[in-house]
């Protein structure tokens, strides 16, 4: 493995994590970006139960930018809007950007017109942009259009994900509406502070990928329930084409949730159906694609890319 | 999808079907090869028991070629001394090559000068060339390679393949020893006329993907008997890795085989467990790859590479 001189832009759990791990594979930390306060000037040595490393975290990008990483490792938040100007200033620093940003794993869904302002910073500076993750970014999308290849013809692609949540940190359960009430709940999907984001980016890549052109994706969202409290959330997306349902992505992520498991099915010649047994653990998996993904970007030509249009990841 | 130019070269009950599966979507066929006297001068509409589509089976490659295909599909024998004569000429006469040739999903295991000879004459004739089946180039290397995304390290991968050779074509029950009394079984090995070719080939392949360097692969393969008659095989492949069994593909192939099935097992962080429930279909799956794999080789720098190198292929 040939080391890469990285920045850590984002140290919430999953920043963290990914920073830890890209260390333990050797790479180069020289720059660690955090709003927060209370990390601002602390080494991310320290942050991370370790030695020192002599990086401080600073508030600024800036400063980090200006030490000139090859990658930054990008964990902030979930939606383009909010990262796009982050995103771009990394690229305009001349850094290809790793990121675990939901909406960045297929962006053209949402944000079209930013995801084109992404990808020309990205080929004006000759780096590369990447939206990674477990999901969306592997399970509900890449996992599926790799199990297309030994098919002649797919009509149809159906991804389950179940996830106990009881098994997950607690941001997550927050995230999942764990421990609300129904009214809660529901006021925190209208609200927009609930929910999985980035089963229709899933759908979107899958079509894309298959060359279908979507007449659109319905996303619901309902509370698992149990003795008048939420246990977490049952979220589906329904990718028309034709006027069928093309692309159902069926995710329930709730505490104690049965058969907790990974499924594909394929209705296609060969007809198709894959499990991982127990499913695959969400933040263990997110971090472990960010940092394989490293050398991806470095090899990949300039733009905005997807996980779909790259040569497969590995360990 | 955009049509590409082809020529047919093999047109065994693979070859046949890559070609019948490639007109279904629509490319251009423009030449077919083969050495069968029976199908010489037929048409290849014909021999697909459709309409005639003016292409004569030469048994001469020459002709063919000389009709400026973009991409050979080539489906004629299982070993790269065999074949790589053949893919040469394909390449020096600039198309690119998709080949069902067992050795070359991974040709630098067994053939590593050859390999670069091959490699050689596809970069100075600015062409691609690619092996590909379902099993070497999928089930047991290429899936196993894309499920260690997710991993943070990855200790030992072990693929299980069952398949039941009742369900398949007549050759295949040959070639896996189906009928023969065990003596003949063992002769049909030691003549090397019997068993799967590619097992190593997968292995090496994982190998190169996860950095390992291995210390060698040792093959074993064994009659399945019922009846005192031979059903099938029983084929292993296990790579050490210092000096730990760290890559292990189990292979059974044989008439009535109970439970058939894909598995992939890795030991590793977070932990997998796959099942292609039912197992892939073989044929079906190499002639899908093989078309899928076209878009793919048209798009890839020039030389000899294979699946795990390339952007995940799709139907």
């Amino acid at each position: 493995m040939t080391p890469v001189t990285l920045v850590s832009y984002g140290l919430g759990p999953i920043g963290l994590a990914i920073a830890a791990l890209a260390l333990e594979r050797g790479h180069r930390i020289v720059g660690a970006v955090d709003i927060d306060p209370a990390k601002a000037g602390r080494d991310l040595g320290e942050l991370l139960g370790r030695e020192p490393i002599g990086v401080a975290v600073t508030a600024d990008a800036g400063d980090a930018l200006g030490r000139r990483p090859q990658v930054v490792l990008h964990s902030t938040q979930s939606r383009i809007p909010q990262v796009a100007a982050q995103i771009i200033a990394c690229l305009e620093a001349g850094a290809s950007v790793v990121s675990t940003c939901e909406e960045l794993a297929f962006p053209w869904y949402r944000h079209a017109a930013t995801a084109d302002r992404i990808d020309g910073a990205a080929r004006s500076h000759g780096v590369t942009a990447v939206g990674v993750g477990v999901n969306p970014g592997f399970v509900m999308d890449l996992l599926p259009i790799v199990l297309t290849a030994p098919c002649r013809e797919v009509r149809a692609v159906r991804a389950v994900r179940v996830v106990d949540a009881g098994t997950r940190r607690l941001p997550l359960q927050r995230k999942v509406g764990a421990g609300m009430t129904p009214a809660e709940f529901e006021a925190g999907v209208a609200a927009g502070t609930l929910g999985h984001v980035g089963l229709g980016e899933s759908a979107a890549m899958i079509a894309d990928a298959l060359g279908w052109s979507l007449d659109g994706v319905a996303e619901t969202i309902e509370p698992v329930v149990n003795g008048g409290r939420v246990q977490g959330l049952h979220q589906i997306a329904r990718g028309r084409c034709r006027g069928q349902e093309a692309i159902t992505l069926d995710l329930t992520m709730a505490v104690g949730a049965p058969d907790p498991r990974d499924e594909v099915v394929l209705d296609a010649d060969p007809p198709m159906h894959v499990t991982v047994v127990g499913g695959i653990h969400g933040d263990v998996a997110t971090c472990a694609i960010a940092v394989n993904a490293i050398p991806r970007v470095l090899a990949a030509p300039p733009g905005l890319t997807t996980v779909s249009r790259l040569p497969a990841l590995h360990a």
